[in-house]
């Protein structure tokens, strides 16, 4: 249970090419971009050392996550630590009592599996679990 | 420029004891408690990895941070990235065009130096600069 480490902060975006040239500007690099369909989502994944800055933007105008971002230009959206097998963790939320958005992970960007917490027992902060790809 | 790290993620809560506990729940652990007059919050600093997820309680219910939360318990408040010296990254960022909140650090936590940028140059999300200090 030691030594949890984060895995990305996401970030809803109005533009793609505006947050990414903002994110430069601070000193990140561009890590990936990506479409993931399954999301409904393309991504760019600025790189912040073994962690990354997921800037999103959703694919229909009409997304919960637009209307999660309202008027600004970016919203801090959620926040995935990681873990090495995502099952177990989940098995393990769940038994602590955490009501979880996806009772098994899918596929998020770069083979990554990922579930949600529900923010009802996050006290309403998006919490993702995420297991990286075996390399 | 490269290499870019974060510093921490910082939740502003309604309790922090629950906030505590949730983050533990999830596999983190705590890393520091922490008043920081100077900013009017009391921290927990849980431990991730490099990173922290700070959590952070304004001394004052009429706090900016507190209406700034609003209904939820926990809310998602700034990023910050980490940096050797930061009186040298704020004048990179105001030559660049960005506007600053703090053109001079102040005291954060645990004797970082922080400054913050204003959220009109980064599309409404708070972005903080961190200089930890020397070991």
């Amino acid at each position: 249970m030691s030594g949890r480490t984060l895995d990305h902060v996401a970030l809803v975006v109005a533009d793609l090419k505006e947050a990414e040239q903002l994110y430069t500007v601070l000193g990140f690099d561009v890590r990936y971009r990506e479409r993931v369909a399954d999301q409904g989502v393309d991504i760019v994944g600025m790189s912040a050392g073994d962690e990354t800055i997921e800037l999103l933007k959703p694919l229909d105008p009409a997304s919960p996550l637009e209307r999660f971002r309202g008027d600004h230009r970016t919203r801090l959206h959620h926040v995935a630590y990681r873990v090495a097998d995502i099952e177990v963790e989940l098995a393990r939320l769940s038994d602590a009592g955490l009501r979880l958005i996806d009772q098994h992970p899918r596929r998020g960007a770069h083979g990554n599996l990922i579930a949600f917490i529900h923010p009802s027992s996050t006290g309403g902060t998006l919490v993702e679990v995420c297991q990286p790809p075996a390399d």
